[in-house]
């Protein structure tokens, strides 16, 4: 392990992060809030912290996969070490645990949240709150790439690698400065229409640029406590649920319509799945909740948001789905598990993940019955690797393992078995509100410290897809040789 | 398809099931029972199918895995089909589904049960339960094998390929009848040995005969309404533990015990993980359940049957555990789907499986922080084809499409999820109970026909891994080209 140019990168990190807390600091001297020493505090820990591990670079530059996955690992935690003491500091959460809970919750963009008042925080909290989202959205490190000096190439493969979610990385990744500029570009301009858009429909400027962050992150994190069932109005919810199901498309198909490739954004795959799966759910659960509402256009408006709100891992809520027949629950779990398009800013298991998946389980029954013939998985008409294939059916085994073994941590607490179950489902997969005693009406206040670390855990490693996390805490990581 | 040489198959399998069935219908001749009727139109029923199928050798003798498949899922739905038919003729489940439902749960020795009340079956009908169970255990068509005439070899492979459970048949194939003789006659004794045990634990012979028949198929159907708590004995339950543990090992291990290669046996990895997984259960479970009894040792005896009977997929209940801590019912759920070893009369995903998946995740890990590495899966210390393990990972995508059909198919009533889940759970594991309204004390009636039905296809799904009832399914296989 190269410690020295970990160090240096995680320096620089810290120093742009430090930077980026500035915002809700002005936020808070302008509105003359209590908040502001918090901030303080935690700024100038960041960059005094990141001065020192950058002040000298270090002289190997041996850097490789294991150094991508801790620095990913890494720069998550303590990003969110440091981002939980204004909360504290203020006292708007006391317990730090809470607090680092809650700010995992918002980089990793789940939004599940310990609050269990979420509008008596101040302007300057709420506004971090959602902006961790938005940051965590598009991934810390690769808005770091965007600023990186073109001699760290290498590093910035390995980081990319073990940060940007799918099971192919890599499509982007020639030139990769360049376009991580480009899709921080699109990203800015998405959110700033999604704030017009929704200033349009009547909500104030704060509200809609809060709300924005976090469909654009597909984080959840609402300003008021009924999150966006709170503003009642069908235009709001239309607006949230086409942002919502735009971020969950796979970025780089934005990048190919800025390029003029619409047939290329049109043959691809898993957009079709991804869609298929939005319109076939809103309807069924649509028809099946109509007797619970005035009209079937009434329960589609509801349908629709709830589909693409957990679909997409976001997490807002404007329905009770608790409320909701058993096939529209069973329906909305299975979302959660699908998740959003790989390449996105949602979490999940991934569209193309669980297409490769299917498409495999088809190919293997043809190969049991005809054992000598050849049946390739394809997407979007071309033949797909059988590496990636394989390591796909690896990730569902590892994520299966810190599923169950999370499951097992959680059981020292009496809660039921389905708010167990649904609590690091909705953790790991990054959604937020889950069933039971997390269920939307609900909050993650119950659960113990231990509980807090473990979900925050599983947030993390949904988030980054699992191995960097399980990579960190993996003694051979730590052996020197 | 060779559909003549299916049907030829098929006829001859009714025929040694209709000489089977002969059985209870003694017991019913010698105890006067009115059962008489229904069993007696059963047997001639499939005596004439049979001798009109098998009146004419098929001339073409092309088999391949196709025909394989359809013969063994065909047989298990057939031989469903007609021993429900005497629970019906004699009232004592006067629905069709639900008595075929009783016989899949006692073919694919689940041990779910519709009944209310067990106790007033008639004796044969409850022999008739039970010994479905040890027909099932061994499978229907290994003992077909046995009697199988020495030219039918060829389809004897494909028969056996697609019933026998576990990653890789074939390890027995070669001298097939043989084999086949030698492990029934293993299983017999076994039984015996059981019966004898019971007895001298004190219990009658009817009952040491059934408990008998159930613990062999790993099946899980009593002859009491409180199962095996019903005899509140520890020697009876100690027995049983003893000889489901048993029955749930790799029957090839006994094999090559009578052979003498004791040192193989020593080696075997799965047995290694099998036992390890039954200790570390039972002890903890022991622990978390402690309070609730009078002394460790009086938690142990019962978590230690619970562990055996749910990880074996036997189904008996000496403990309503639904009144367990949540971290003992969380055990109790994963061993459900952990299963038995093998080539054992177990269900569930079995054993080895699950290490060549958990092995291969961290070779995976391996293979992602040093690319250029090599990193195989190790069984019992040799290196296991990468096909093998490619293909494991497939099945368990295959059994989570079909448990998320089925999860889905059972929404159609307002059960709850815990309900739903476990159902499916214990049903496409081959186990019995499960928690809330299919939990130990509970049973399955309260379901519908249709989601009997459904849960009548995990059965099978699960008795015959997956493809057989998948491929039976399959629209390709009826296409004539």
């Amino acid at each position: 392990m190269n410690y020295k140019m970990v160090a240096y990168l995680l320096g620089r990190i810290l120093i742009i992060m430090g930077c980026l807390m500035c915002l809700p600091l002005i936020v808070a001297l302008v509105r003359r809030e209590p908040t502001v020493t918090g901030f303080l505090i935690s700024v100038v820990l960041q960059l005094s912290l990141g001065l020192i591990f950058t002040v000298k670079k270090p002289s190997r530059k041996d850097f490789y996969a294991k150094e991508g996955f801790v620095i990913v690992a890494g720069v998550w935690v303590l990003t969110s070490l440091f981002s939980a003491i204004p909360y504290c500091v203020s006292g708007e959460i006391p317990s730090y645990a809470d607090a680092f809970f809650e700010m995992v919750s918002g980089f990793t963009t789940t939004g599940a949240t310990i609050l269990q008042d979420i509008e008596s925080l101040s302007y300057s909290s709420l506004f971090w709150r959602s902006f961790t989202h938005w940051i965590g959205g598009m991934g810390v490190l690769v808005f770091v790439m965007a600023v990186l000096p073109k001699e760290h190439v290498s590093q910035s493969i390995h980081i990319m690698r073990a940060e940007v979610p799918g099971p192919q990385a890599g499509k982007l990744v020639a030139r990769m400065g360049e376009t991580a500029r480009i899709l921080y570009g699109i990203y800015i301009v998405m959110t700033a229409i999604e704030v017009v858009c929704l200033m349009l429909a009547g909500l104030p400027f704060f509200d809609s640029l809060l709300n924005a962050f976090s469909t654009a992150g597909t984080g959840g994190f609402a300003v008021k406590n009924a999150s966006i069932a709170a503003y009642n109005s069908g235009a709001v919810d239309v607006i949230i649920t086409v942002f919502m199901a735009l971020f969950g498309i796979n970025f780089s198909l934005f990048y190919l319509l800025l390029t003029k490739s619409f047939i290329q954004v049109l043959k691809d795959e898993e957009l079709h799945w991804y869609l298929g799966i939005i319109l076939v759910s809103m309807v069924v659960i649509g028809l099946n909740i109509m007797h619970q509402y005035q009209s079937f256009w009434e329960a589609l408006r509801y349908s629709s948001f709830q589909v693409v709100s957990l679909v997409t891992t976001t997490g807002f809520i404007t329905a009770d789905y608790t409320k909701w027949p058993m096939l529209s629950q069973t329906i909305l779990i299975i979302l959660i598990f699908i998740g959003s398009c790989a390449g996105s800013t949602g979490g999940g298991f991934k569209v193309s993940r669980v297409i490769i998946l299917f498409k495999n389980s088809i190919s293997e029954i043809r190969r049991q019955l005809r054992p000598r013939s050849i049946a390739p998985v394809r997407m979007s008409g071309k033949v797909m690797d059988e590496k990636v294939v394989n390591s796909v059916m690896s990730y569902l085994c590892i994520y299966i393992v810190v599923f169950i073994v999370s499951q097992l941590l959680l059981c020292f607490e009496q809660f039921s078995l389905v708010t167990n179950f649904t609590a690091v489902a909705t953790c790991i997969n990054n959604v937020g509100p889950g069933l039971d005693a997390v269920g939307p009406v609900e909050n993650f206040a119950g659960f113990s410290s231990f509980s807090k670390l473990v979900l925050s855990f599983d947030m993390l490693a949904g988030r980054l897809e699992l191995l960097p996390m399980v990579v960190l805490f993996a003694p051979s990581t730590w052996k020197r040789r």
